[in-house]
């Protein structure tokens, strides 16, 4: 991405991110990504299966398991054992949602696999290539600029399915990564062919789609890691919230940015889970 | 809608409510509908109109309000005066939400409204309508069924939204009617013109959604009442969810059955809140 299309908030926090990154991947587990990880192109999808391996190298004496979808029935099953009112109506037997990046667990002490880590990764938004192509958009192709839409706002969906799926557990590991012009975090400016400065603002209505997200997340911070439940006191009584780890940014999100984020929120689960992981022999 | 395309256990349902609003109707606050009730084409914001108005009747001592938006700066203000961390971010200043048949709120006695009855409509699959009219779909106009879409999963935010602003509350009173082929509660056929019978499958995976919408209700009986928060036993702590009242049938929502179901609601709402108004004066 050329200087003008710097989303200067994103890139301090994404330099931030590689410094950590890197003090890692010197001698640390997330080394598996070597050169690789420097790739804009590298999948979520890649970058979940590398960070499944560092972890078995990690801790080589947990288990641990990566799949792709989760039945309905499943998650079912956990919301009945909790309160026999819940999870009883299921209209398609097979039904199954799929995050993207898929979900990795790990076998506690109890013979029982715990949610460790989910990832989705959501694209919303050309302008940016678009104006840098010097194509107009638009019913009339006289736009620089197309009105967002609100597909987005599906999103919520698989967060609310995994919230139900781990309603008993004290972490909430869902990291979902979203790029594209509708998830700018501050206003900067696209130059076109012909030398025109285009303005990607990140407070207009019918640019910025953060805000239809972020409800996922209580309207915390962005771009932080909020896998440990926060517990808020209501009417005297605590009361547990489980928040989506939301990062956002108009540029892709690179390997590297996306392996360090997924890391940490990996390493904050098994913190999380600690007492009830199988003792290490040493 | 014709015979065959009766959804059996919806119309069971439907039958039910019906004797339940008579009934109500006789003498009772919801005669302001009198005969446009029986209307099929009543708008649930024409028929959210006459249920704050007949609110009115009910209950003169207490003040109502009926408004068709809420910005996220007062979910996020509410949120903030729960935890400071909660409530922060907000990209796009006059973000706002709007249910499409508004919110409708309470006076307490604290001088602070209260929400009292929230809902939206939504419409997915128009197979029935298509299979009546001897219309064939697909690309290649071939199919009698069109593959039910995704869009559905967008409702969910809304749900969020209101939670968020909700989370100090004991009850949710977020109702959604949802119509169309893609919510079907049991199996049917349709007549087309050329007297063949097609299916329409409950339990199909290409035709219903239902399940895409029920983790907003913890997977519970759909088409029931569920303003009260039900609290469940999580480690030996309470826990409080809140959970939308999802209301599915394939033909269209009665004015009459609206009213129904949100009348009850919006009456569960005051009971919840009872404390809290104002004490009447005789």
């Amino acid at each position: 991405m050329g200087e003008n299309g710097k989303d200067k908030r994103a890139r301090a926090k994404g330099q931030s991110h590689r410094l950590q990154i890197q003090h890692e991947v010197a001698g640390g587990p997330l080394g598996i990504f070597g050169e690789e990880a420097k790739r804009h192109d590298l999948s979520l999808r890649a970058v979940m299966e590398r960070i499944a391996e560092a972890l078995k190298l990690q801790r080589p004496e947990l288990e641990f398991r990566h799949r792709w979808e989760i039945s309905k029935k499943e998650i079912h099953d956990r919301l009945a054992a909790i309160d026999s009112q819940l999870g009883k109506i299921l209209f398609v037997e097979n039904a199954e949602i799929r995050p993207d990046g898929g979900v990795i667990e790990v076998m506690d002490r109890f013979d029982q696999f715990r949610v460790t880590l989910v990832s989705e990764s959501k694209h919303q938004g050309n302008d940016v290539e678009k104006i840098r192509a010097g194509i107009k958009q638009g019913k009339n192709k006289d736009q620089d600029l197309m009105t967002a839409g609100n597909a987005i706002e599906r999103v919520h969906k698989n967060i609310q399915e995994l919230r139900n799926l781990m309603l008993d557990e004290a972490h909430f590991p869902y990291v979902i990564f979203l790029q594209g012009s509708n998830f700018a975090t501050s206003t900067f400016f696209v130059e076109t062919p012909d030398e025109r400065k285009v303005r990607i603002a990140h407070d207009a209505g019918n640019l910025n789609r953060i805000d239809r997200v972020t409800a996922s997340s209580f309207g915390m911070e962005i771009n932080q890691n909020y896998c440990r439940n926060i517990v808020v006191e209501l009417d005297g009584k605590p009361q547990m919230l489980q928040a989506a780890s939301l990062y956002f940014q108009s540029e892709p999100w690179t390997a590297e940015d996306m392996a360090d984020a997924l890391w940490n929120v990996a390493m904050t689960s098994l913190d999380v889970l600690s007492e009830s992981l199988p003792i290490k022999e040493d």
